[in-house]
């Protein structure tokens, strides 16, 4: 068994707000977070998948072709877009690392071909800020 | 002559959109930078100064208080800020990475004390496009 | 499950000598690392924990709480401080980079919150050479 | 149980190609990968090894001699040279980074000392693709 | 005056070796970078430019654009390539990091638009050794 | 005229304290970097020359031979040192980032041969800090 990550890139602007609760229990628990008028990130994401080599490419899953499913299903939902506003997988979710990790993998893994299994999703918020969800 | 920098870190959300223009023309230009409902970035903000090192201390400038000047003039102004409808000194400009490291210059360096010199405002939008200015 | 991962620095002075060792055993097994004078590092601390996200935030837990948690029980005693001689929970044993993140994970485990497991200490002595320990 | 990693770096050139295949389906399959006057990387090698610590050391194993073990056994055969042409253990396979990743873990671990076990290769092809193998 | 930089990647192939040269003068001069079936690198190309924003845009140039000047007069001809046998501007001339980076600058200097001048190649053959051009 | 860059690291030990002043005064001066017991860092140092690239070669200096002179003369002296106590260019002075990157200039100005020039010395104190001294 092998295991292959590819790393993409998107930016985007979300803020953390809970709309069941006051203001006030807004601020409080996330700060300069709960900004009105939205803040941002550049995110990294590592898509990791597992398989086993084919023997005639040498490849576990054409890397090329993974980058594309990446885009496809994920990066161009998300990449200059409000995580709060435009992104159909957050409606009604608080737009935290933790749960956009989750939609990514849930708008990826059924994407992937017959012998190759998603494994991770790792998001990484800020430089020092990261997430890992293995479904 | 000596020059000494300092990293720090902010996210903030921005859009890229002139209000002299059509939609169609600030699309054509600015593609996904100019999403109505705003995207975002983390900065990395590399300040760097010059002038002599203090033959007591040995510092050209206490790197402490370097670091609490980037964050009381600049960092505080514009961390998980929105570009375009928060910061003071960037209304009515374009909220470009060249405005942006032209504005940070303009907000640190009459704060700097006599003997050491603002050198360079470099900018990070993402690890592969950044901005330098030299005043 | 989610995991989510934290990054302090910390730097500090160590050397590696067994007192039970005469000097030559100790710079045949330690080298450089056993100078009588001490040398240092600046370590990069990555701390894991992993639980299951809050419907009303979206966090497996506040990052920011987290920071203070690290910063508290751990960075305050290790930060600009001789590992050998200042820190007490490394009184009697080797300085190694192992028996740090040990000694780590037993600092900062008795202070996480119910639903929240401390998964693992990463810690790189070099940008090279690094110890994950998973309790 | 203890895991620790040293990061080694080599150069070298490959091309992907099956040699069972036409011109077109190795261009098809491999597009630029399957230049045939060849390309090259800077690989990135990441050896993970587990185990625990010695209680005279502190120490999982000396890790200067694991670097010693790298550079005997892999960087030797590998940096600055043809994988495809050079390398005694990538003959008769498809020199992906994957079949590399393999070949390493076999090239080192008959060489490691009794109570230290290897427990990842993980080798960059390029700072946005990785692979990692377990055994 | 500003200065904008973009960043790029290609991998390549070459070798280092004087054909005017005995076979132990280049083994000499050049070691392992003279191995006749070739090496290769992952190189990382920073392009900077300078001049002054359009007060319009806010924009040095637009940095999509810059990127895909890179790609068509640099990336395209250097990347998945063999820098001694495919790249018509190396011809005739050592391929080392230095010569490549004057190279560089001569394919992209007379494609830039008025009103932008290049400023600087920085090019990366490892993480540790790259050369700067200013023309 | 080009510009060759090469990184090496070191590992030293340090304290900050004028011995003319107070404990008191050293203390507000200081702050934690004045601890009697030492801390440390890993440096990172770039050393920078230039020249032109010899017609032969390609190469401006040998970066292997460039390596050498920089173990012989500055890495060998401080690499596993105590920066107060063990190294010879920093007796009598403070050793802050910004005198230590003078004496590495000053060591290794001296040994580079004809037609190369030192350009920069750059020196990481953390990932955050860095220095650098053109002469």
């Amino acid at each position: 068994m092998l295991y292959l990550t590819r790393l993409e890139h998107f930016n985007a602007a979300h803020k953390l707000y809970n709309p069941n609760w006051s203001r006030e229990q807004n601020d409080q628990m996330f700060g300069k977070c709960a900004n009105d008028n939205w803040h941002g990130h550049n995110y990294d994401l590592y898509v990791t998948i597992k398989g086993n080599p084919d023997p005639d490419t040498g490849f576990l899953f054409d890397v090329k072709k993974l980058s594309i499913l990446i885009k496809d299903y994920v990066i161009e939902k998300l990449d200059h877009r409000n995580l709060n506003l435009d992104v159909d997988f957050m409606q009604g979710k608080m737009c935290s690392t933790e749960n956009l990790a989750i939609g990514i993998w849930q708008q990826l893994e059924p994407h992937l071909p017959a012998g190759v299994q998603l494994h991770c999703i790792k998001l990484y918020e800020t430089p020092r800020i990261y997430v890992e969800y293995f479904g």
